[in-house]
Protein backbone atom coordinates (compact mmCIF):
# COMPACT_ATOMS: atom_id res chain seq x y z
CA UNK A 1 0.00 0.00 0.00
CA UNK A 2 1.61 3.27 -1.28
CA UNK A 3 0.73 6.54 1.13
CA UNK A 4 0.99 9.33 -0.87
CA UNK A 5 2.63 11.58 1.69
CA UNK A 6 5.96 10.99 3.52
CA UNK A 7 4.92 12.69 6.63
CA UNK A 8 1.87 10.16 7.05
CA UNK A 9 4.06 7.21 6.42
CA UNK A 10 6.64 7.96 8.61
CA UNK A 11 3.51 8.92 11.20
CA UNK A 12 1.95 5.40 10.66
CA UNK A 13 5.88 3.71 10.85
CA UNK A 14 5.95 4.97 14.40
CA UNK A 15 2.49 3.94 15.43
CA UNK A 16 3.36 0.42 13.53
CA UNK A 17 6.16 -0.03 15.92
CA UNK A 18 3.64 -0.44 19.12
CA UNK A 19 2.79 -3.82 20.52
CA UNK A 20 -0.52 -5.04 18.92
CA UNK A 21 -0.63 -2.43 16.58
CA UNK A 22 0.12 -3.27 12.82
CA UNK A 23 0.12 -1.44 9.50
CA UNK A 24 -4.00 -0.96 8.45
CA UNK A 25 -4.30 -0.13 12.63
CA UNK A 26 -1.53 2.19 12.81
CA UNK A 27 -3.08 3.69 9.63
CA UNK A 28 -6.44 4.12 11.14
CA UNK A 29 -5.05 5.68 13.86
CA UNK A 30 -2.82 8.50 11.88
CA UNK A 31 -5.95 9.67 10.04
CA UNK A 32 -7.80 9.50 13.22
CA UNK A 33 -5.26 12.45 14.63
CA UNK A 34 -5.63 14.21 11.19
CA UNK A 35 -9.41 14.88 11.89
CA UNK A 36 -8.32 16.44 15.05
CA UNK A 37 -7.64 20.12 15.55
CA UNK A 38 -3.65 20.87 15.12
CA UNK A 39 -3.45 22.10 18.45
CA UNK A 40 -4.51 18.84 19.99
CA UNK A 41 -2.24 16.89 17.79
CA UNK A 42 0.69 19.28 19.35
CA UNK A 43 -0.73 18.41 22.23
CA UNK A 44 -0.11 14.24 21.97
CA UNK A 45 3.58 14.96 20.35
CA UNK A 46 4.08 17.23 23.61
CA UNK A 47 2.72 14.30 25.82
CA UNK A 48 5.26 12.34 24.50
CA UNK A 49 8.25 14.61 24.97
CA UNK A 50 7.51 15.08 28.49
CA UNK A 51 6.82 11.31 28.63
CA UNK A 52 10.49 10.66 27.08
CA UNK A 53 12.38 13.58 29.13
CA UNK A 54 10.47 13.03 32.61
CA UNK A 55 9.56 9.99 34.00
CA UNK A 56 11.86 8.83 36.10
CA UNK A 57 11.51 5.65 38.62
CA UNK A 58 11.65 5.70 41.94
CA UNK A 59 14.95 4.97 43.93
CA UNK A 60 13.77 2.94 46.45
CA UNK A 61 11.04 0.62 44.57
CA UNK A 62 11.65 1.56 40.44
CA UNK A 63 8.14 2.35 40.58
CA UNK A 64 7.19 4.85 37.61
CA UNK A 65 6.74 8.58 39.36
CA UNK A 66 7.87 12.22 38.74
CA UNK A 67 10.08 12.51 41.29
CA UNK A 68 13.30 10.45 43.42
CA UNK A 69 10.58 9.05 45.31
CA UNK A 70 7.21 7.38 44.28
CA UNK A 71 3.93 8.67 46.13
CA UNK A 72 4.18 5.23 48.03
CA UNK A 73 7.41 5.30 49.23
CA UNK A 74 7.61 8.76 50.25
CA UNK A 75 4.21 8.38 52.38
CA UNK A 76 4.69 8.20 55.95
CA UNK A 77 1.25 6.78 56.22
CA UNK A 78 2.37 3.14 54.75
CA UNK A 79 3.96 0.20 56.34
CA UNK A 80 7.66 0.07 55.09
CA UNK A 81 8.57 -3.06 56.45
CA UNK A 82 6.72 -4.92 54.23
CA UNK A 83 7.58 -5.20 50.67
CA UNK A 84 5.48 -6.67 47.79
CA UNK A 85 7.53 -7.70 44.88
CA UNK A 86 5.63 -7.20 41.52
CA UNK A 87 6.30 -7.97 38.43
CA UNK A 88 5.58 -4.66 36.66
CA UNK A 89 3.86 -1.16 37.01
CA UNK A 90 0.69 -2.05 35.93
CA UNK A 91 0.56 -4.54 38.99
CA UNK A 92 1.08 -1.96 41.44
CA UNK A 93 -1.48 -0.18 40.19
CA UNK A 94 -3.84 -3.41 40.42
CA UNK A 95 -2.95 -3.90 43.94
CA UNK A 96 -2.91 -0.33 44.88
CA UNK A 97 -6.81 -0.47 43.01
CA UNK A 98 -7.67 -3.36 45.27
CA UNK A 99 -7.32 -0.76 48.64
CA UNK A 100 -6.29 -3.69 50.48
CA UNK A 101 -2.60 -3.38 50.91
CA UNK A 102 -1.11 -0.89 52.91
CA UNK A 103 2.80 -1.53 53.01
CA UNK A 104 5.65 -0.60 50.24
CA UNK A 105 6.48 -2.12 46.82
CA UNK A 106 9.48 -3.77 44.73
CA UNK A 107 8.90 -3.57 41.31
CA UNK A 108 11.15 -6.14 39.07
CA UNK A 109 10.97 -5.06 35.68
CA UNK A 110 10.25 -7.86 34.29
CA UNK A 111 10.01 -11.84 35.18
CA UNK A 112 13.56 -14.54 35.04
CA UNK A 113 12.08 -16.18 31.20
CA UNK A 114 14.90 -17.84 29.65
CA UNK A 115 13.07 -18.00 26.41
CA UNK A 116 13.57 -14.19 26.28
CA UNK A 117 16.59 -14.00 27.02
CA UNK A 118 15.82 -12.33 30.28
CA UNK A 119 17.81 -13.43 33.47
CA UNK A 120 17.72 -12.84 37.14
CA UNK A 121 20.74 -9.95 36.43
CA UNK A 122 18.60 -8.29 34.17
CA UNK A 123 15.74 -7.58 36.51
CA UNK A 124 15.69 -5.61 40.17
CA UNK A 125 16.68 -8.33 41.93
CA UNK A 126 19.86 -6.88 43.80
CA UNK A 127 18.22 -3.76 44.65
CA UNK A 128 15.85 -6.17 46.30
CA UNK A 129 18.54 -7.85 48.28
CA UNK A 130 20.24 -5.27 49.27
CA UNK A 131 17.11 -3.14 50.56
CA UNK A 132 16.38 -6.12 52.18
CA UNK A 133 20.00 -6.40 53.70
CA UNK A 134 19.17 -2.63 55.02
CA UNK A 135 17.34 -4.27 57.68
CA UNK A 136 13.94 -2.87 59.15
CA UNK A 137 11.72 -5.70 56.67
CA UNK A 138 9.10 -7.91 58.31
CA UNK A 139 7.99 -9.27 55.59
CA UNK A 140 8.35 -9.78 51.46
CA UNK A 141 5.26 -10.64 49.61
CA UNK A 142 6.03 -12.75 46.37
CA UNK A 143 3.02 -11.24 44.06
CA UNK A 144 4.22 -12.51 40.76
CA UNK A 145 1.82 -14.05 37.79
CA UNK A 146 1.18 -18.07 38.95
CA UNK A 147 3.02 -18.82 36.27
CA UNK A 148 5.55 -20.99 35.35
CA UNK A 149 8.26 -18.19 35.03
CA UNK A 150 6.19 -16.08 37.79
CA UNK A 151 6.96 -18.92 40.04
CA UNK A 152 10.77 -19.36 38.88
CA UNK A 153 11.25 -15.58 39.91
CA UNK A 154 9.49 -16.44 43.35
CA UNK A 155 11.57 -19.65 43.62
CA UNK A 156 14.91 -17.69 42.95
CA UNK A 157 14.01 -14.74 44.88
CA UNK A 158 13.04 -16.97 48.00
CA UNK A 159 16.14 -18.60 47.38
CA UNK A 160 18.29 -15.16 47.57
CA UNK A 161 16.13 -14.33 50.57
CA UNK A 162 16.70 -17.06 52.56
CA UNK A 163 19.59 -16.14 54.50
CA UNK A 164 17.92 -12.87 56.48
CA UNK A 165 16.10 -15.70 58.80
CA UNK A 166 14.45 -12.88 60.54
CA UNK A 167 12.45 -11.94 57.45
CA UNK A 168 8.85 -13.80 56.97
CA UNK A 169 8.60 -14.75 52.45
CA UNK A 170 5.16 -14.90 52.16
CA UNK A 171 2.87 -15.41 48.63
CA UNK A 172 -0.35 -14.68 47.16
CA UNK A 173 -2.65 -17.04 47.67
CA UNK A 174 -4.49 -19.43 44.85
CA UNK A 175 -7.64 -20.52 44.81
CA UNK A 176 -10.60 -20.12 42.84
CA UNK A 177 -11.37 -16.75 41.43
CA UNK A 178 -14.67 -14.09 41.95
CA UNK A 179 -17.52 -15.73 39.86
CA UNK A 180 -15.54 -17.79 37.98
CA UNK A 181 -18.21 -21.12 37.26
CA UNK A 182 -16.40 -23.90 39.43
CA UNK A 183 -16.55 -26.79 36.92
CA UNK A 184 -14.39 -23.85 34.03
CA UNK A 185 -11.65 -23.53 37.12
CA UNK A 186 -8.57 -25.86 35.61
CA UNK A 187 -7.60 -28.95 38.29
CA UNK A 188 -4.66 -27.63 39.88
CA UNK A 189 -6.08 -24.19 41.20
CA UNK A 190 -9.53 -26.29 41.95
CA UNK A 191 -7.12 -28.75 43.56
CA UNK A 192 -5.25 -26.49 45.98
CA UNK A 193 -8.36 -24.44 46.90
CA UNK A 194 -9.54 -27.70 48.33
CA UNK A 195 -6.70 -28.33 50.11
CA UNK A 196 -5.92 -24.91 51.06
CA UNK A 197 -9.91 -24.68 52.68
CA UNK A 198 -10.56 -21.87 55.35
CA UNK A 199 -13.04 -22.17 58.04
CA UNK A 200 -16.68 -20.56 56.64
CA UNK A 201 -17.34 -17.20 57.07
CA UNK A 202 -20.11 -14.84 56.41
CA UNK B 1 -6.80 2.91 38.88
CA UNK B 2 -4.75 5.71 40.10
CA UNK B 3 -1.24 6.53 38.25
CA UNK B 4 1.71 7.48 39.80
CA UNK B 5 3.43 10.13 37.15
CA UNK B 6 1.75 12.71 35.80
CA UNK B 7 3.48 12.67 32.67
CA UNK B 8 2.48 8.83 32.53
CA UNK B 9 -1.16 9.78 32.92
CA UNK B 10 -1.28 12.91 30.52
CA UNK B 11 0.24 10.31 27.72
CA UNK B 12 -2.23 7.52 28.61
CA UNK B 13 -5.14 9.84 28.55
CA UNK B 14 -4.00 11.17 24.65
CA UNK B 15 -3.39 7.94 23.85
CA UNK B 16 -6.97 7.09 25.34
CA UNK B 17 -8.76 9.64 22.94
CA UNK B 18 -7.51 7.04 19.49
CA UNK B 19 -10.70 4.87 18.35
CA UNK B 20 -10.25 1.73 19.72
CA UNK B 21 -7.83 2.21 22.57
CA UNK B 22 -9.23 2.13 25.99
CA UNK B 23 -7.51 3.16 28.85
CA UNK B 24 -6.14 -0.20 29.85
CA UNK B 25 -4.79 -0.57 26.48
CA UNK B 26 -3.42 2.89 26.21
CA UNK B 27 -1.41 1.94 29.45
CA UNK B 28 0.04 -1.05 27.51
CA UNK B 29 1.28 1.27 25.28
CA UNK B 30 2.93 3.88 27.13
CA UNK B 31 4.83 1.62 29.33
CA UNK B 32 6.04 0.00 25.91
CA UNK B 33 7.16 3.43 24.97
CA UNK B 34 8.83 3.86 28.49
CA UNK B 35 10.98 0.75 27.25
CA UNK B 36 12.29 2.65 24.15
CA UNK B 37 15.35 4.53 23.75
CA UNK B 38 14.75 8.82 24.85
CA UNK B 39 15.46 9.55 21.19
CA UNK B 40 13.04 7.10 19.98
CA UNK B 41 10.36 8.57 21.80
CA UNK B 42 11.23 11.93 20.29
CA UNK B 43 11.31 10.87 17.24
CA UNK B 44 7.46 9.39 17.66
CA UNK B 45 6.96 13.03 18.93
CA UNK B 46 8.87 14.67 16.36
CA UNK B 47 6.83 12.32 13.78
CA UNK B 48 3.04 13.72 15.42
CA UNK B 49 4.53 17.55 15.09
CA UNK B 50 5.13 17.33 11.53
CA UNK B 51 1.96 15.43 10.94
CA UNK B 52 0.25 18.43 12.03
CA UNK B 53 2.69 20.62 10.42
CA UNK B 54 2.88 19.31 7.13
CA UNK B 55 0.35 17.65 5.54
CA UNK B 56 -1.99 19.07 3.35
CA UNK B 57 -5.02 17.68 0.91
CA UNK B 58 -4.83 17.88 -2.85
CA UNK B 59 -6.65 20.88 -3.92
CA UNK B 60 -8.30 18.93 -6.58
CA UNK B 61 -9.06 15.77 -5.25
CA UNK B 62 -8.41 16.27 -1.45
CA UNK B 63 -6.54 13.24 -0.95
CA UNK B 64 -3.74 13.66 1.53
CA UNK B 65 -0.25 14.62 -0.28
CA UNK B 66 2.89 17.10 0.64
CA UNK B 67 2.14 19.40 -1.83
CA UNK B 68 -0.56 21.84 -3.69
CA UNK B 69 -1.25 18.71 -5.88
CA UNK B 70 -1.18 14.90 -4.68
CA UNK B 71 1.13 12.39 -7.18
CA UNK B 72 -1.67 10.84 -8.49
CA UNK B 73 -3.26 14.28 -9.86
CA UNK B 74 0.16 15.51 -10.80
CA UNK B 75 0.70 12.79 -12.64
CA UNK B 76 0.64 13.35 -16.86
CA UNK B 77 0.25 9.46 -16.95
CA UNK B 78 -2.81 9.34 -15.41
CA UNK B 79 -6.46 9.59 -16.99
CA UNK B 80 -7.45 12.67 -15.94
CA UNK B 81 -10.92 12.38 -17.97
CA UNK B 82 -11.96 9.87 -15.33
CA UNK B 83 -12.87 10.79 -11.90
CA UNK B 84 -13.22 7.92 -9.07
CA UNK B 85 -15.32 8.94 -6.41
CA UNK B 86 -14.55 7.55 -3.17
CA UNK B 87 -15.02 7.76 0.38
CA UNK B 88 -11.59 7.91 2.07
CA UNK B 89 -7.87 8.04 1.82
CA UNK B 90 -7.96 4.52 2.78
CA UNK B 91 -10.21 3.88 -0.43
CA UNK B 92 -7.38 5.53 -2.86
CA UNK B 93 -4.81 2.94 -1.08
CA UNK B 94 -6.90 -0.18 -1.42
CA UNK B 95 -7.91 0.92 -5.68
CA UNK B 96 -4.43 2.05 -5.93
CA UNK B 97 -3.27 -1.27 -4.52
CA UNK B 98 -5.13 -3.24 -6.91
CA UNK B 99 -3.07 -1.98 -10.07
CA UNK B 100 -6.10 -1.92 -12.09
CA UNK B 101 -6.94 1.81 -11.85
CA UNK B 102 -5.53 4.87 -14.23
CA UNK B 103 -7.55 7.22 -14.07
CA UNK B 104 -7.93 10.08 -11.09
CA UNK B 105 -9.68 10.53 -7.54
CA UNK B 106 -11.86 12.12 -5.62
CA UNK B 107 -11.97 12.22 -1.96
CA UNK B 108 -15.26 12.89 -0.59
CA UNK B 109 -14.22 12.91 3.24
CA UNK B 110 -16.71 10.87 4.32
CA UNK B 111 -20.55 9.65 3.32
CA UNK B 112 -24.08 10.77 3.89
CA UNK B 113 -25.21 9.71 7.06
CA UNK B 114 -27.90 11.53 8.72
CA UNK B 115 -27.84 9.26 12.00
CA UNK B 116 -24.25 10.98 12.40
CA UNK B 117 -25.16 14.72 11.32
CA UNK B 118 -23.35 14.30 7.62
CA UNK B 119 -25.12 16.11 5.27
CA UNK B 120 -23.89 16.68 1.55
CA UNK B 121 -22.20 20.32 2.63
CA UNK B 122 -20.22 18.43 4.77
CA UNK B 123 -18.62 16.48 1.99
CA UNK B 124 -16.88 18.07 -1.00
CA UNK B 125 -19.91 17.19 -3.63
CA UNK B 126 -19.48 20.52 -4.27
CA UNK B 127 -16.15 20.80 -5.71
CA UNK B 128 -16.58 17.41 -7.08
CA UNK B 129 -19.59 19.21 -9.49
CA UNK B 130 -17.26 22.09 -9.75
CA UNK B 131 -14.48 20.11 -11.33
CA UNK B 132 -16.79 18.03 -13.71
CA UNK B 133 -18.13 21.53 -14.64
CA UNK B 134 -15.09 22.71 -15.54
CA UNK B 135 -14.66 20.45 -18.43
CA UNK B 136 -12.69 17.25 -20.20
CA UNK B 137 -14.40 14.89 -17.45
CA UNK B 138 -15.45 11.63 -19.46
CA UNK B 139 -16.91 9.31 -16.51
CA UNK B 140 -17.27 10.01 -13.06
CA UNK B 141 -16.32 6.20 -11.21
CA UNK B 142 -19.13 6.06 -8.17
CA UNK B 143 -16.83 3.89 -5.92
CA UNK B 144 -18.61 4.25 -2.22
CA UNK B 145 -19.40 1.29 -0.16
CA UNK B 146 -22.25 -0.90 -1.26
CA UNK B 147 -24.25 -0.10 2.37
CA UNK B 148 -27.31 2.14 2.83
CA UNK B 149 -25.12 5.45 3.06
CA UNK B 150 -23.11 4.37 0.56
CA UNK B 151 -26.10 3.81 -1.94
CA UNK B 152 -27.24 7.02 -0.95
CA UNK B 153 -24.53 9.15 -1.42
CA UNK B 154 -24.24 7.85 -4.59
CA UNK B 155 -27.70 8.39 -5.82
CA UNK B 156 -27.13 11.88 -4.37
CA UNK B 157 -23.62 12.17 -6.22
CA UNK B 158 -25.90 10.79 -9.15
CA UNK B 159 -28.60 13.41 -9.24
CA UNK B 160 -26.45 16.68 -9.12
CA UNK B 161 -24.46 15.74 -11.92
CA UNK B 162 -27.39 14.19 -13.88
CA UNK B 163 -27.40 17.77 -16.02
CA UNK B 164 -24.00 16.78 -17.56
CA UNK B 165 -25.26 14.59 -20.23
CA UNK B 166 -22.24 13.79 -21.97
CA UNK B 167 -20.55 12.50 -18.72
CA UNK B 168 -20.93 9.15 -18.05
CA UNK B 169 -21.72 7.63 -14.23
CA UNK B 170 -20.69 4.16 -13.31
CA UNK B 171 -20.42 2.70 -10.45
CA UNK B 172 -18.36 -0.30 -9.00
CA UNK B 173 -19.37 -4.26 -10.34
CA UNK B 174 -21.20 -6.33 -7.09
CA UNK B 175 -20.85 -10.10 -7.38
CA UNK B 176 -19.58 -12.80 -5.57
CA UNK B 177 -16.15 -11.89 -3.49
CA UNK B 178 -13.16 -13.77 -5.22
CA UNK B 179 -12.79 -16.88 -2.32
CA UNK B 180 -15.80 -16.82 -1.08
CA UNK B 181 -18.03 -20.03 -0.02
CA UNK B 182 -21.29 -19.47 -2.13
CA UNK B 183 -22.96 -20.67 0.18
CA UNK B 184 -22.38 -18.01 2.57
CA UNK B 185 -22.79 -15.18 0.19
CA UNK B 186 -26.20 -13.16 1.50
CA UNK B 187 -28.60 -13.49 -0.72
CA UNK B 188 -28.61 -9.74 -2.18
CA UNK B 189 -25.00 -10.11 -3.48
CA UNK B 190 -25.89 -13.56 -4.88
CA UNK B 191 -29.61 -12.96 -6.58
CA UNK B 192 -27.11 -9.94 -7.92
CA UNK B 193 -24.29 -11.85 -9.29
CA UNK B 194 -26.94 -14.53 -11.36
CA UNK B 195 -28.91 -11.17 -13.15
CA UNK B 196 -25.51 -9.59 -13.78
CA UNK B 197 -23.95 -12.96 -14.90
CA UNK B 198 -20.80 -12.54 -17.63
CA UNK B 199 -19.89 -14.86 -20.57
CA UNK B 200 -17.33 -17.17 -19.32
CA UNK B 201 -14.35 -16.94 -19.74
CA UNK B 202 -10.62 -18.60 -19.24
Amino acid sequence: MEIPSHYLERAVGEFAQLPGIGRKTAMRLVLHLLRWEQKDVEAFAESLHELATNVHYCSECHNICDDELCPICASPKRDHATICVVESVQDVMAIEATQQYHGVYHVLGGIISPMDGIGPQDLEIESLVERVNRGGINEVILALSPTMEGDTTSFYIFRRLATFSDVEITTLARGVAQNDQLHYTDEVTLGRSIVDRKPFRN
